[in-house]
């Protein structure tokens, strides 16, 4: 297994001018939206070769292994790109909650606008 | 109705340094990641305003409301913000495909890594 990105990967990614793609992690089955965040060359090879979900913390500036610390890992089932290259979609089991407030996505919290009257 | 974002929304928002907040467009009921785009805060208005998906086109540089030309809209059900206020959501009923190509989601054409054998 080589310890960088296939280049015919690495060649489809538009990068931002950080050098990092946009994740969306989404729970198998349910569909639901866990969470987003960033991900460099080395989290997307790490992500596909382990199956285990890494990206690129760009508040620590480095690697974060989701989970890693909290327990709360994404089993990778299946990852996508988008359509213009700068959108990666995980497909992922996700143990415990995914977001570090602890519920279970990052969009749990704040509705900006409620579903309309029936 | 106001013509700007509401002030205890746009206080909530952590903007990139372009001014944008980056948006999750996801299909009601089935769940469905659509496409991934970014919203500056008159978009972010006159989503929540009128229920119309608006973006902002970093290419073009200017607001962009989904499906104008196209016909292939999305109605806006529910908005929910992230946890550290980077990262819309937006349940809507898309009409027709939502990426350019047309498809029916951004992540149709390319598969990175595929689910693992049974």
């Amino acid at each position: 297994m080589s310890d960088t990105l296939d280049p015919k990967i690495a060649g489809r990614l538009k990068r931002n001018a950080e050098g990092l793609v946009c994740a969306v992690a989404q729970q198998r089955g349910t569909g639901e939206v866990l969470m987003v965040a960033w991900m460099d060359d080395a989290a997307l090879h790490r992500t596909l070769t382990t199956r285990e979900a890494t990206y690129f913390s760009r508040s620590r500036g480095k690697q974060w292994i989701k989970g890693e610390t909290s327990g709360h890992t994404q089993r990778v089932h299946e990852v996508r790109l988008d359509c213009d290259g700068d959108t990666i979609l995980l497909v992922v089991d996700q143990e415990g909650g995914a977001c570090h407030t602890g519920d279970r996505t990052c969009f749990d919290a704040d509705e900006l606008l409620a579903p309309p009257p029936a």
